[in-house]
């Protein structure tokens, strides 16, 4: 299991340097808690579909929810000037601990997936709402998502979906907003009911090729 | 802020013995999982609303979760027979622990309101999120809602709500099914659309007097 001696060794072996930036605070907070909440609908998923995929865009995760929680610790110490500033930020602080708790949750689920270790069918019946309600799909060429605004699309209001991050490469945009656009290769990681996200699943793939009102 | 420590000494507090009892695996497993699930947004509303009630709600349920806990690693001990049950069983126990972090993280989020830090705006937009899906309302006498079965009232198809919690005394039922009965005095916890929330927050209180079709 991953602790945190492991997870700052890990860190340390990419090399990654930790330079302060000056982010709002309200930033980095929304985007720690928006994200670990998405690793434990990928967790899950993982799990449920023993897919090493997922378990890795998990782990990626949750080195960059590692990598926000320093620089909002940064930002916090920086932005408190007196002792007003320090109690309100304390809870900023607390919340920013609990996402990466959270996230640290979701990756133990990963860990499972990515040491072969089976899926006991309580497990199973555990997680098994997610499946109905989360998708990941990769835009093939010739969907009709690929270069498409989000804004364009609508697709929470024509399918009952909408897409909560975009894996391009190695980036991550999470919680994209309708300016976002999707290239081909993107890989979508979207929620909605069933049968929306079984639509998405098509358009992605190019073998639905319209979008009704 | 809450540790280990503190959690098994609040709970030996309270005396209450942890009895072995013969409960499918599963079913712990899933009730777990549910309630870590339900708990976080429970505190993040805690939070928003600085609800008391709600952060109590937390607490209380961290302490099931911890007694679900207990109960399931004594259930895996009997269950397990050979070393393939141990390896099948594992990620039970994996799950069950992450399950479990998540349930102290959001009880950390709870502490927070229990402890009268104020909640900065930046913990108010990463939440606010949460505030137009969830709502907890109590039944009133009056309420059309006392006495009906929940199959018969189809609050999913009716209003877009779903009640995932009711708390009778000092009981939770979770997840509750279509034959659980709403009774007076119940406090109803629901997800749904801001809209739904709203009419089931008028039913409780027995100003909105009928469901429509």
């Amino acid at each position: 299991m991953k602790n945190y001696a492991w997870s700052v060794l890990s860190f340390m072996d990419e090399w990654e340097k930790i330079e302060y930036k000056p982010i709002p605070v309200r930033t980095l907070l929304v985007e720690m808690k928006n994200l670990s909440e998405l690793m434990i609908d990928l967790a899950y998923s993982s799990a449920l579909f023993h897919s090493h995929e997922l378990a890795e865009d998990v782990l990626e995760l949750e080195k960059r929810v590692d990598t926000l929680a320093l620089l909002l610790k940064m930002n916090i110490m920086i932005a408190a000037r007196d002792a007003k500033d320090a109690k309100d930020l304390l809870g900023v602080s607390l919340v920013s601990s609990a996402a990466d708790k959270i996230s640290d949750a979701a990756a133990d689920i990963a860990y499972i997936v990515l040491h072969g270790i089976g899926i006991h069918p309580a497990v199973r019946e555990a997680f098994e709402r997610v499946e109905e309600r989360l998708g990941r799909f990769r835009v093939k060429a010739n969907s009709i998502l690929a270069g498409k605004k989000l804004r364009e699309l609508r697709l929470a209001s024509r399918i009952g979906v909408d897409v909560i991050a975009i894996r391009r490469g190695k980036d991550w945009i999470i919680d994209p907003k309708g300016g976002d656009k999707i290239l081909k290769s993107d890989v979508l990681i979207a929620r909605g009911t069933p049968s929306g996200i079984e639509e998405l699943g098509e358009l992605a793939k190019g073998t639905l090729r319209e979008l009704e009102d």
